[in-house]
């Protein structure tokens, strides 16, 4: 039998809220017979809910009370000082009073990782925490994962290095890589190309022979590589991840337009939808939701915010996975063993 | 009757050399009747190839020789200090001359910089030159414009706000749009987030009447905005650019794929063979094929190293038109306005 999994989930935050967390959650509790739930928001809106649902394990799902709900468009800093009872912050709560082993939010990026990084502060030997996400890669079965995807802008090649050692434990647990290749994001392959950031992160990570530390990737690349990490500054990294949200919306939008255009067309979306829907799915961003805010002393998985019912569950498998390899302790181990080594 | 417009092409570098800056400029000589075209490189090689073509005026086409030729991976010190009669500086040499008005280049993009800035110097006010594409635009007509795409990196605010200036005078001139809209690329679209780079470029710019400036863009923006003219560091706009570039291929591919599964599909392809060629023509880069080294005393287009006879066309026709509006004149004039309006 697989040890009990207990994950608190914010189930106020989001574009849709509850609608969509509680449906992921029941369909999560029914997939995973170890798996237990906390749905945390307002008591009386989640109670009733929930009690819509049948035929579920009801022993694997606890609601706790939070009267406030952060708001998408609000500011950290005031989420982090007014909001103390909001189902953001509590689901965070139960990580660090070790009620819940991981929490998920659908939350404001920018406060989920303020409340975080408070509430649970970041591992011995980490400066800063920052955000990983998997994206498909094109040529195998494997998926590529990058960081950082906008926690921290302006990141010294130290801290960049450090998200290289997190990055890379991460996916060698997940994945089970021995050694996962890691690449830097910069403009051009060659050595001399690049900004001073990237430059002197690259001579750290020659300098540490345990990371598999494989050079520089291209844009274009980001997709199409056989690396498993992916490391940039937040600043570089989210503008990547962002163009690749807009850019595969803008080209959805164009087969749809391109198979509307006229009778004929719509005669060969007809024969095709088979293959459209197919397309559909493959582009589908949600099979790829769940980012981990990484470097913290707790796991805490971020949902996007405008996510389906299946998204929200992949972000709810991502916590699952992370609490079975322990990747929180797993850093710690690593950059403790680095650091020793130093001296 | 339009001004005879004379360009020089590199017929020499790129991907294809002649193969396909040849077909390219010929077909341009036929499109327009006051384009006089130079053929730089191997004058044996091109005339005897030259000799191939039918049915055009040749006396709007010559050949100038140039011994040397630029390798695709050749680093641009020593392109610039040791190819000093390389197809690729004879172009620029020719436009610096005065007897060319532009020229066009596939090939390698840092010795295409470097030469072009040692040869024809940059503007007066303007510290460094930038490199600058139009984009398709996902709901409408017309295109965005985004600079710099890899010609500098660590950028000061005061260069950045130099590049803005440069992008809304070639947009506006080109596109015959009044005050064109720029925004900044950025990670977040409220005043707080984003790195100190851009935080002093937004006030720089917020400073300048003059200029529309409209605030941050995120990077799912890029293709779906209502701005004319995107704002980047050379590191950044490299990243996004070569993303975009990445994914488009990776789409492709995979909408290749699907279509192939098995039998069925293979026969939803057949009924979808016009739509598919539609979407292939939409999604064709070569459609947006043509950067221009902006910022110099001349014009610099530069083509991408492995585009079609089409694609190269492209180039050529920016060049005509940078030619038609004289692009460099324009911004020297709206540079100085702006400094004598500073002091």
């Amino acid at each position: 039998m697989q040890k009990k999994t207990i994950i608190a989930l914010d189930a106020m935050s989001g574009d849709q809220g509850l609608r969509i967390v509680v449906p992921a959650a029941i369909r999560m509790l029914k997939k995973y017979t170890h798996l237990h739930l906390i749905l945390v928001g307002d008591q009386k809106l989640l109670s009733d809910y929930v009690q819509t649902f049948k035929r579920f394990d009801k022993n694997r799902l606890s609601i706790y009370h939070a009267s406030e709900v952060v708001a998408m468009d609000e500011k950290p800093s005031v989420a982090l000082r007014s909001k103390k009872d909001s189902s953001m912050r509590i689901s965070i709560n139960l990580v660090k009073q070790k009620r819940a082993q991981a929490c998920v939010s659908a939350g404001n990026t920018g406060a989920l990782m303020a409340t975080a990084r408070f509430v649970l502060k970041t591992l011995p030997g980490i400066n800063r925490p920052a955000i990983i996400t998997s994206l498909p890669a094109d040529n195998k079965l494997k998926r590529v994962r990058m960081l950082d995807l906008g926690a921290n802008v302006d990141s010294s090649a130290v801290t960049l290095m450090q998200f290289a050692i997190m990055g890379s434990v991460l996916t060698s647990a997940i994945d089970n890589i021995k050694h996962p290749k890691i690449a830097l994001l910069n403009i051009g392959e060659e050595a001399i190309k690049g900004n001073e950031q990237v430059k002197k992160t690259t001579e750290l990570l020659l300098k540490h022979p345990s990371l598999n530390y494989v050079g520089y990737i291209e844009g274009d690349r980001i997709l199409n590589s056989n690396v498993d990490v992916i490391v940039a500054d937040g600043f570089v990294g989210n503008v990547a991840l962002k163009t690749i949200e807009g850019l595969a919306h803008f080209i959805a939008k164009l087969i749809k337009k391109t198979f509307k255009q006229n009778i004929m067309t719509h005669i060969a979306a007809l024969f095709s939808i088979f293959v459209l829907k197919s397309l559909k799915k493959q582009m589908n961003p949600d099979r790829y939701n769940g980012a981990t805010l990484i470097g913290l002393r707790g796991i805490v998985i971020k949902s996007h915010g405008n996510t389906s019912v299946e998204g929200f569950g992949y972000a709810i498998e991502t916590a699952i996975a992370e609490v079975a390899h322990n990747v929180p302790q797993l850093i710690e181990k690593e950059v403790t063993k680095l650091l020793r080594r130093a001296k």
